[in-house]
Formats: C-alpha cells, structure tokens, sequence
C-alpha cells in the first residue's frame, strides 16, 4: 500500500443531527494519531459550499477544548449544505474549482459525511478526480436520523433521535393521560421514506407510555382506515396517541400533506403538516377533540438526550474512515455491520460508494404489523440496543456548552 | 395548637407539569413522618372529580419503588382535572357530597396541588366546610409552569420548564445555524398572560445560540414593529431565530392567535398557533421563509430534563405544607421567599389563599428591554439559580422509569 501524505479535507452535509460532530471528532483524532501522514484536517464551512468559496476551518488552529465539545455540540459545527453538485460530464465548473484547490491546499483525503445525497457527492468526486488523474482517497461517512442508508445495519444519529422520541412519546403521553377525558394526540415524527424515526415511539409503548397507533410511510395511508383505528381506540379508552411519519402517502403514493409544492435542492419535496391535517379530519368529521404536536428539529438536535452507544459509534466511524484512507481503501463508505444482537456486538466495514448513493433502505414488512398501525417485537429488538447508555452534557449553569469553531 | 387526627386528602389541579409529583412525594414524605397525626395520604384521582366520584389512590397501598419515582415523573401521577366549581351559596351540590366524603373518610387535612384556578377551588372548599363546621386544615401547594402566581419568588414547575426551554432553543438555534441561508424560525412558548417561559429562551442567546427576537405577551405586538425588527436581523445575519409566546396581544388586548374560539371551563381561551400565524406573513407579505416550531406539550412535560433545584423546591414544598398544616395553619398556599441571589438563599413561607386565588403575575418592566423585543439582564439574574443543577432520570434499557399508582 502507497504511503499517501498530505492534507484530510472533511465537510458535513445534510439534515443535521446530534452526533454528526462526533464522527468530525473520531476523524481529526484518528488524523492526529497518524500526523506522519495527515498534516492537517481542513474543514469546508458548509460542506462542499466551504470548498467552492475557499472558506475553511483548519483543525490545527481550534482550542482542544472546543475540539472535545464536538462529542456534545448539535447541529453541525462546521456548517452544512444542501447542494447538489452536476455531472462533471454535463458541468465541470464546479469540479476545475475543487481540482485547484484540492491541489492548492495538497488534499490527499477528502471525507464527506451526510446521507444519500452525499455519497452521490463522493462519489461523483471520486469520480472526476480519477478521469483528471489526480490521487485522492475519498471516504463517505454515514449520517442520518432517517436511518435509510443501506448496506450498514443503522446509522449513526439514528440511536439518538430514536431515543429522544422514545422518551419524549413517553413524556407527551404522561401528559395527555393526566386529563380524565382526554382527546386524541397526534404527533408528527420526522422521516420522508423510511418510517424508522416513527417506530422508535413503539419504546414507549412497550413501557407502558406510548401511542396506541404508530402510521409509517411504508403502509399506504388510508385515511377510512385512519378513522375506524382512533375510533376504536377512543371508544375503549376515550384517548389515543397516535405517531404519524411526516411522510405518510396515500394507495397512489402521494403524500397527505402536500399542502406545500416546495422542493429542496435535491427534488424532494418540503414536508410538514400532516399531524394537522389528521387533526382536522377527526375535528370537523368525527368531533374529536385532537391536538397535533410536530416534534420538529429538536428531534435531531436534542444533543441533552443522546445514546452513548450512537455517540460512541459516530466517533468510532470517523476513526474507522480515517483507517481505511491511511490504509489505501478509497471510495467506500464506512458501515456498521451487526454481529450479535444479545449481546450486542458490531464490527464496522465498508461498502463501495456506487452502491450507494441515492437508495433508501425502508422497514422491513416483520417488524410492521399485519392492520399497517403498530410495531412488532422484531423491531424493538431491533432498536433496543441502539438507545443504550447516556452522553451527559457538560452543564455549566445549567445549560449546555456548545463547540464554537474558529476561523481567521 | 390543636392536635388533628385523621387523613390527607390530596389532589393535583390544571395542566401537568415535571415537578407536581415532586410536590406529591414531599407532602407523602411528610406526613409518613408524621404518621402520629396523618393516617394515610389519601389522593383524588383526577382531581377534585376523584373526590365527586370516590376515586382515590391509598399511599399505603403504593410500592415504595413507585412512591419514589415521584421525584422523576411527569404530568399527573394521580390524573388532573380543569373542573370549576361553584360558589356554594349558588349551588351547594359538589360540597355536599365533599362534606359526605370528608366525614366517611375522616379527612382533616385537605391539600390541592395547582396554580391559579386550584387556589380558587381551595379557598372556596375552605369556605364551605367552616360554613359547615367541619374541621379541615387547607393548604395550597403552588404549581405552575407559567410561574404566574403571586406572593412567590417563583412556582415550582418553572425552572425544569425554563430550563428545557433555554437546552432546546440552544439546539433548535445549532440546527438553524447549520446552513448557510437560514430561514426565519418561530418557535411558539407557552403562557397565556404571563411571558416567565418565553423570556426563558433569552438563557439562550446569552450563551451564544438563541433567539434574536423575543415577544412578550406583557408587551402590545405590533405586527409591523415585528415585521421592521424581522427585517434588520434578516438583513444582517441571513438568520432569525424568533421566540413567541402563545399569549402575544394586539393593542387592543386580542390574542393575535384567535383562530380558536374554543375555551376551557375556566373560560380561558385555548391558545396555539401563533408561530404558524407569524410565519405565513413572512412568507406571504415579506417573501421570507421561515419556519415555525411549536414547543408543545413537552415543555411542561420534560421529565428527562429537569432543574435540580426546581425538583428539590417542588419536594420541599410539599413537605412545608404539611408541617404548616400539623402546626395548626390553614388556607395559606406555601410560597417561595428569595432571600438573597448571591448566594442562591430562600426561605418558605404561606400567604393567605383569599389573596392569591385568580391573580396573575406578569413580568416586571425591569425585565424587558425598551425595544419590546428583547430581555434584559436583571431577569437573567433572577432566572439562573432556578435552573440549576440535573435530576437524571433513572434510564432503565435507554429510557425512563415512571411511577405506575395502583388502584385496587
């Protein structure tokens, strides 16, 4: 294996979520650990945006205490992006740009960490920089609450968020229950495709404190069916909370709430609403007083409530990439491989990058019910592993400390 | 003093908060203590319609376990209630039957866990039952996430509701920070009179990740000021991060969320959906997109994130009420006397019920910058003791652990 020296380019993209700068963190530690061969980390501010404009971090000049705070900060500390780079075939401007710099600032390493979209991004990097002959190890590390990535076993932030909403369901239901007659509440859950997000609610359930009907985008949402499920559950126990993915579709695979036509930069469309609309319908033709709660951002920012088992595989990934790099691996993404789930053990591996760009790895049909409205055993046992373990934040005065990056 | 033999009747009032239990396990605590004097501590399901209907929890009938995950779970352990009752010299139904119950189960000491409204309940049952000549000692234990009652430094409820408040708006900022064109978010705050829950946010923007904006329902909203403001932090950041309260009022006094003529049976309006309001004339008028956040029930429901010293105040305000009530004092609420800030010092104290019932206390105009947009200083020195320290859950399996009370 060739000896490659010079500089490891790194840039988040995508959805934030809470441990993202936890894979920044195992990156720039594994790249001190081997600084015979990786000068210096350089990150792009808002991913391959920072590049483009020449904006960037260097690693180098950041105060170890806010490097440790990685483990602990939301969000992305470096800025991400939504942007969708051409086909170099059909537009080059963008990739002459990352060439000059790339030779400007003697990357050796480039690490892009998101979802599907960014490996779409690595990959058509990978791509360009071999057709002009320029040596590069590229390295994709898997983010994404969605939990849609394939080829890997769950992806990191996905534990977190599933356990910020396993106990935040736990908690709205305590609520609810506090009121003799309650209504019916519905809480929206984040996830377009993959209903994985909206599953994780079922820990509450199986507590005791959770809804008693779970909707996930891959059952075709009828919305009769909708209406006969809370009214048999109204009926036995005059309440119902209900999980609803925000990205329910009906039989013809439209979305119910597509009250909005916006897209993002990648087509997809902007969603949101479908709780209120559900809580319409069960207002205005069922007279059933319902409130809607959208769970929102905070879901997969709740750095307060992580899993230190997903904090810890997050760094462990970066560490994982920077390993492969060192070691001549390129074009791949790093995955989670699971080799026993009692006890739980995993290993991490790799999988080749055009493999997995742009595919989605939904629920499985046994770990959905047979009535398309709840979760089985499957799935808990499943999730149960992921949820595991706290990553207390660092408290001073109550509050949080966040890592603040520096720039000159 | 008059020694009183006989049981605690107890029972928590209006909307739930992490800490009413708290208060629960303090006056359970406390009369187990003083089990010479308190029988049992009997508590109304549900309130005072446990109390109609004959629906109580026997504390000695509890598993020690569930009596002390008290201290760690949300909402209403014993269910609560938004039940009015009448003034007895025009209906005098509900105070029979808690006359006929207050002799068959020799209740001598009658406690209510609540806010305003609960006061009320309290003081009018006094009322009657000297009206009647039944011996009943009547101690109001205060809760409110809305810290809006009178005569207390502060309720208990609000500082874990504050301080999940400044932790998620911190979060919610770090998300919107992560690209590089944000939108305008509005995150919606409860309190319907009083803005103690949205100035919370302003902990927030202290550390660097909060709200630039923040309206208050003490001040009049004018949507053109907030359109101007809106504007200036637009222009200079590309960002906006906005807090609302649910309450905002318009010159005249109306909510400027009114969509809902629907009222509660305190003829409170209920409220929501000024955020959604907010945004749509970002959108529409000023052609910025923003997105809106309502916090929802979780913000008075966040057992996972409580304040310390608020769950420590909740207990030991529990536990005050019951020596009161030994001791011979009645239709007092037990109240939160700050006796110094630096050092954090306070005292408990009681006020008398007749004074406190139906009164709401907003925030002082100290408090609120002369712009009518922001917080000042002086409610960040009174706010930060209140949010100190962290009562972690007890996480069993990656989530928590809540009292279940039995019934038989």
């Amino acid at each position: 294996m060739k000896k490659l020296k010079g500089n490891l380019l790194y840039g988040q993209s995508g959805g934030p979520t809470s441990v993202i700068n936890a894979s920044a963190y195992g990156i720039i530690k594994e790249a001190k650990e081997n600084n015979d061969l990786i000068e210096d980390v350089i990150v792009m501010r808002h991913g391959i945006n920072g590049a483009l404009n020449e904006d960037f971090f260097f690693i180098s000049e950041q105060d170890e205490v806010d490097i440790e705070l990685l483990k602990h900060t939301p969000g992305s500390a470096f800025g991400s992006v939504r942007y969708k780079i051409a086909n170099f075939k059909e537009d080059e401007t963008d990739y002459v740009r990352l060439l000059f710099l790339f030779q400007k600032y003697n990357i050796k390493y480039f690490f892009y960490n998101g979802g599907n979209d960014s490996m779409d991004t690595c990959l058509k990097i990978s791509q360009y920089m071999k057709y002009v002959d320029y040596e590069v190890r590229v390295i994709g590390i898997p983010k994404t609450i969605d939990n849609d990535l394939p080829y890997t076993d769950h992806t990191p932030g996905y534990g977190s968020a599933a356990k910020y909403i396993a106990n935040t369901m736990m908690e709205i239901s305590c609520d609810m229950l506090a009121y003799p007659k309650g209504k019916v509440t519905i809480v929206e859950i984040m996830g377009r495709h993959a209903g994985w997000l909206t599953a994780a609610s079922h820990l509450a359930t199986v507590k005791g404190f959770g809804p008693d009907l779970i909707y996930l985008p891959e059952v075709p949402f009828s919305i009769e069916q909708f209406k006969k499920d809370v009214r048999r559950v109204y009926g036995e126990k005059q309440q119902c909370l209900i999980a609803v993915s925000e990205g329910l579709k009906n039989e013809e695979g439209m979305f119910i709430s597509s009250t909005s036509a916006l897209k993002d930069a990648f087509g997809h469309f902007q969603l949101g609403g479908v709780c209120t609309k559900l809580s319409q319908i069960l207002n205005n033709e069922m007279r059933i007083t319902s409130r809607s709660i959208e769970l929102g951002t905070v879901q997969r920012s709740a750095s307060h409530l992580q899993s230190l088992t997903d904090v810890n595989e997050a760094i462990e990934v970066g560490r994982q990439g920077v390993r492969y790099a060192i070691a001549g691996v390129t074009d791949i993404m790093v995955t989670i491989n699971r080799i026993s789930t009692n006890p739980y053990k995993i290993e991490y591996g790799k999988h080749p990058l055009s493999e997995i760009a742009n595919f989605e790895r939904v629920i499985p049909p046994e770990m959905i019910n047979k009535e398309g409205n709840g979760i089985t055993q499957e799935f808990i046992t499943y999730v149960n592993p992921l949820i595991q373990g706290e990553n207390t934040p660092p408290y001073v005065d109550g509050v949080q400390q966040f890592s603040i990056m520096k720039q000159k």
